[in-house]
C-alpha cells in the first residue's frame, strides 16, 4: 500500500531532503508540494538534485487537496507553521518540523519565541517528536512536533543519564559544533559561502538558543525538578552535521553502561566502545546518531560526545520515521541509507 | 534470489562505495572483503561510516573461498589487479574497477602503463564497462573492465557527437574539475587537506593523463580513424564530482539533439534543456549523469557539459550498474539513490 | 609623505581588501570610509578582521570632505559608480573598481552592460587599469579604471602571444576557474555556503560573460583586427583565486619565450619554467600571479595557465598598483605581502 | 641592522610562516634554511608560494655556517629539537617552535612524552615564550621554547582570571577547535582532504591532548596550587585558527574587566565588548588574539571565547614576536599585517 504525502514549504532543505529520503521509500508517494515563492517552478527548478523524480510542480497551499493526501509533512517556518496547521483539515495527520509545537507550556514558547502561541489548541495535542522516548505516543498520534536537531543530540546524549540518575544535574554543559545547514536557506550575510568558509564561531553564547526551551523541558521533565544546562552552540564550516560534546559530572563506565543499555536495541543509534567519540563525517546523510563516552583525567568526569546529521536523524530523517510509526509501517523502512563518506 | 560478493581492495574508497550501494540492493549480499594492510580489522575500523552494517571481517584474498562467491568486484590498484585477477577462478564473474584491463590493444596498455601487460589473455577477454554503449557485451561478460572515471565523464559527452558526425574530430577540447576522492586514499603530500583545501590547479597537463587511453581507443574506434582530443584536468577542492567541459566545433542544436535522442531511454543520464549546464552538487553520492549543450557566440561552436560522482557513477555506481547485467538483475537496481544535497 | 585616501564602497569585499593592503602601506593613510547602507557603523563592525585598525568610521558619501582627500578608490556597484564619480571633484585622482569605465566604446560599453553610459566624457577620459601595460598612461591619469579580475587574468596569459603574432586568433579558448569572492558580498542564494561547498559548475557559458567585452576591446587593438575568443567561467568553493587555462594553436616554446620576455622585468609576475603549470593557492593574499606553459600532445598546440587572486591582483591589489603610479609612489609599495599559504 | 636568520626545519608549515613573515619585516634577513628530507631543493619547490623571495637553498643542519647567524628559528619535530639544539653553538640565540623546552619539570616532560628529555641542561636554561607574559624572561633569553599552539589559546584566556583569582580553579572546561594545519605536514590517512572535509570530530579526549603539560606548568604555578583543567580538542575543516571556548565559575563582568585590564595595552590582544565573542576568520593570517566574554543563564557562570590563528599567533607569529624582544627590535616588526578576509 502507497500513503499519499504532501510536503508543504517543500523549497527548503528540509523540503528537500524529505523528498530526498522519501525517492526510496517503498511506501510513500509524493501528490504535493508547496511552495509559496516558488509557486508555479518545477521542483527541479528549485532542487535540480532531484530532476531524475517524477515529482508534483510547486504549488501554493491552497491549490492542495487535502482529502487526496494521508500525511502532510509541514516543513514552513516557525509562526507560520502553526497558521498554516490551524487551517489544515482537523483529521489530516502531520509531522510539523518547525518549533512552533515542541514547547508545552505556552508561557515557555512565547519566552523563547517572542510572541503568544496562535494555536494552542494544537500545542497541546501536539507529542514531541523524539522518536525513540516519544514512541508510543508517536504512533497514536495526529499531530507529531519535530525536535530541534541540536535538541535531539544534547537529549540522545544526556536522557538516559539523567534518567538513570547518574550526573549532577547542576553542572551539565553541552558544547555543540554545526554544519551551515542548520541555518536554512535563507538569505542573510553571514551564511554566503565567502563568510562561512575557512572559518567558525561561537553564536547564541551564554543561553540565549532557543533550543534550550526544549532541553529545560524535557530535563526537567525526566528528573523531576528544575534542570538549566549551559549550552553553546558553534558554526563550523561543513554543510551538514552536529557534534554535541558534552561535560558532566559521574561516573564514566555508568554512564556508557547506561547508554548502551538505553540504545542497543535502536536500529539509528550506535554507542561506540568506551573510550571512542563519534565524527560527523561518518554520519552524513544518513538517519544514525553515534554516541561515545570517555572518562576524563579529571575524576567524576566524562565527556559524551554525540553526531547525527542535522538534516537527516535532526529533522527530515526524525520527520520521516514519525511518520512510518503514525502510518503503522516499518519504522525504518526509507531510512536505511548508508552514510556518505568521503 | 541473493548473489553472493566478494570485494578485493574492500579499504580504499570505491571499495567503500560499493559496500555502501550494496547495503541497500535486495539482491545481493556482501560474503568477503579483503584489504591486505589492513587485513583482521573490521570495516568499521577502516570506514566507521559502515558500522550499522552486518559485514565480514577483512581478510586477504588467499583467506576468501571464490567457491562461495558470485560475484567478485576488484577494487585493487592497477597492476596488481592483472596479477590477482589471473590467480582467480577461471568462471568467476569479475568486475574490476582497476586501469588494467580497459585497453584492448597490449601496445597501448604498454604506452600509457610503462609496463607489458601480464595477463594479455584476460586483457583480450575483458568488456569495456561503458555501461549505456557495451550492455550486451556486458550482460555477457565474464570479466568486465570498469572504466576511468574521467574517461566514463568525457565519452558520455562525445560518443554520440562523434558517432552522428556533427564534430570536428580535430578540434576536441575537454577540460575536467575533478574532485579529491579520485585521486584515492593514497598518503601524499598533495592530497593532505591543509595542501588542497581553498586552491586549485591543473595536472598532467598536456595530454599526459593516462585517460587519454582510452578517449584514443573509444574515440578513434567510433570514428573509424585515428582521434586524439587534447586533454587538461584539474584537482578541485571537493570530495566527490567530475564537471567535463568540452569545447567543440559544430552546431549546437544538432548536438543536443544527438545527446538527447542517445539517452532519453537512459535511466541515469539525464539530457538539461538547450542552453543549461549541469553542476556536481546535483549529483553527488548519486549514479546520475547530468549533461548540458550551450551555442558559443562564435558561431559553429558549442560547450558540452557533463557532470557525473567520480566514486559512484564514475566508478562503483558503474561497477554495481555493470554486475547487476551480469547477474540479470534489474540494472537499476539498487542505484536510485537521490544525491545529496546539500 | 602620507597621502590622504578615501575608500568609497568600503563594506564589499573589494574595499575591504583594500584596508587591509593600505594598513602596511607606508604612505598612505585612509581618511574616509563610505558605506550608504552601513553608514555609521565601525569599520569593525562591517569588518571585525580589520578591528586592530584605527580607521574613521562608516559614513555617507554626501559627508565626505573630498577636499582633504588626494586619491579616491571607488569600490562601488556598476552603474553606481559612474553616477557618483561624476558628481566628484573634476581634479580629483580616482580609481575606480567597478565596470563602468573599462570599455572605451559607447555602444560596446550599452552592448555588454544593457543600459547608455551616462558619463561619456569620463569615459573618455579614463585609462585602462592593467598596469603592466598602460603604465605610462596610469602614471600621466586622473581616473583608472580597475580591470575585470577575469579579464586581467586572461590578459596577462595571451596579450604577449598576441602581440607577437604567436597564435592562431581565430582559435583562443579560455577556461577560467574563480573563487566565490569574486561574485561579491551580495545577498542571492547561490552565493550561500549550503549551496556552494562541495560542488562546481559553468556559468555566463557561451559567450555571455560581461568580461569578453574587455578581451574584445584589449584583443582587437592589439591585433589590428577583430579577435573574439572564447570564454567559460567556473566557479569554485574556495574564496579567493582564478585560474586560467588557455588553450591555443602555436609553438609552445616560442609562447613560453614570448611571456618570460613580456614579464621578465615585471615584479609581480612571474612565468614558470616551461612544463609547469601554476596553482591559486600559492598566490593567495597576493598581488602575484603565476604563468605556465605547456606543449600539448597535438602538435602545434600549447596550453597555458595563469593564477592570481581576485580580491588582490584582480582588484584591490592592482587599484592600489594604480594608485601608486598615480600619486609618484615606489609602484610596488604595500603589495610585496608573501601569498598565504595553507 | 639587519640580523642574519637561520630557519631549520624550513619544509613544514611554520618553517613557511616564518619565512611568509620575515619576507616583509625589515630588520630580518634569511641566511640558511635547512630541511634534511629536501635538502638541495630550492624552497620554491617545497613551497611555490614563496617563489617571489630570493632565499637560499635548502641544506642539511650541517652545512650551516652559524657564525654567520644571528638568531636561529629551530621548527624542526620535538625530540628531533632537543638532539639538534644540543649540538649548535651555545652563544647562538634559538626560538624553538617544538614541543622540548616548554615544560621546566624533566619529571613532566618525561610523562607527556614518553621518553626522558635528553638535553635537561638546555630545559633548564630555556624561557616560556608566551610573549605578554613572559617578556622581560624572553628579552635575555638566549632559548626560547615556544609555546603551543592550544596552550596559548587557553592561557589567553585564563591567566588573568586565574591570577585575579576569580573562578573556581576547580571547574574550569577549554573546549577548543582547531584548523588542521596545527597537525602539520606529515603524511597520514586522517589528514587527508578526503577525510577531513565535510565532517569534525573530538580528538585526545579526556585529557590525553600533550598541551595539557603546559596548562598544569603554568596554572598551578599562578594559582600556587595544583590546577588541572578538562581540555577537548576538535578537529575543524579549516586550515587556519584556534577557537578556545572556556567555560568558568565566576562573575562575567569582572572576568571581562581583567581581561581588559591585562590586555589594554598589548599590541596583538584584543578584548570584545562586554557579550562579544570572536571568529577565527578574523585572525587568518595574523598575530592577532581576539578574546570575549559572555555571562552564562545560569548564575555565577560564564563563557570565555578566544580566536587567533595556529600558525601565526599559536607558533610562527610567535616566534618571530619573541625573537624582536632577544634581538632589541620592536616587538610588533614584521607583524602588523591585517588579518585576510575572506
Amino acid at each position: 500500500m502507497t500513503h499519499k504525502i504532501a510536503i508543504l514549504g517543500a523549497s527548503g532543505y528540509t523540503g528537500a531532503e524529505l523528498v530526498r529520503l522519501i525517492a526510496t521509500h517503498p511506501g510513500m508517494e509524493v501528490v504535493a508540494l508547496s511552495a509559496n515563492s516558488k509557486a508555479g517552478q518545477s521542483m527541479a527548478q528549485a532542487f535540480p538534485h532531484l530532476r531524475h523524480l517524477d515529482l508534483p510542480r510547486l504549488v501554493t497551499i491552497d491549490q492542495i487537496n487535502f482529502a487526496d493526501v494521508d500525511l502532510c509533512f509541514c516543513a514552513l517556518p516557525h509562526k507560520t507553521s502553526q497558521e498554516v496547521i490551524s487551517s489544515l483539515p482537523q483529521d489530516l495527520r502531520i509531522v510539523d518540523l518547525s518549533a512552533d509545537f515542541r514547547l508545552r507550556d505556552p508561557a515557555a514558547y512565547e519566552k523563547w519565541y517572542g510572541n503568544p502561541h496562535a494555536a494552542p489548541t494544537l500545542q497541546k495535542e501536539a507529542v514531541y517528536g523524539l522518536t525513540e522516548f516519544y514512541r508510543e505516543e508517536i504512533r497514536a498520534a495526529r499531530l507529531v512536533a519535530g525536535t530541534g536537531c541540536n535538541a535531539a543530540t544534547g537529549q540522545y546524549l544526556l536522557r538516559p543519564l539523567i534518567t538513570a540518575r547518574l550526573i549532577d544535574l547542576d553542572n551539565i554543559i553541552l558544547d555543540l559544533k554545526c554544519g551551515v545547514s542548520g541555518a536554512g536557506r535563507s538569505l542573510k550575510e553571514n551564511l554566503l559561502h565567502a563568510e562561512l568558509s575557512e572559518g567558525y564561531h561561537a553564536y547564541a553564547v551564554g543561553g540565549a538558543h532557543r533550543h534550550l526551551g526544549e532541553f529545560d523541558q524535557e530535563f526537567s521533565a525526566l528528573a523531576g525538578r528544575d534542570v538549566h544546562i549551559q549550552f553553546t552552540p558553534h558554526l563550523v564550516p561543513a554543510n551538514r552535521g552536529i557534534l554535541a560534546t558534552g561535560y558532566v559530572q559521574g561516573n564514566a563506565d555508568a554512564i556508557h553502561d547506561a547508554l548502551h543499555d538505553a540504545y542497543e536495541d535502536e536500529p539509528f543509534l550506535h554507542v561506540l566502545p568506551m573510550g571512542e567519540t563519534p565524527s560527523t563525517r561518518h554520519v552524513r546523510g544518513s538517519n544514525f546518531c553515534h554516541v561515545g563516552v570517555v572518562a576524563d583525567r579529571v575524576a567524576g568526569r566524562a565527556i559524551v560526545v554525540a553526531a547525527l546529521d542535522n538534516l537527516t536523524k535532526g529533522s527530515s530523517g526524525q520527520a520521516l520515521q514519525n511518520a512510518n510509526l503514525m502510518l503503522n509501517a516499518n519504522e525504518t523502512e526509507g531510512l536505511m541509507l548508508a552514510p556518505v563518506f568521503p
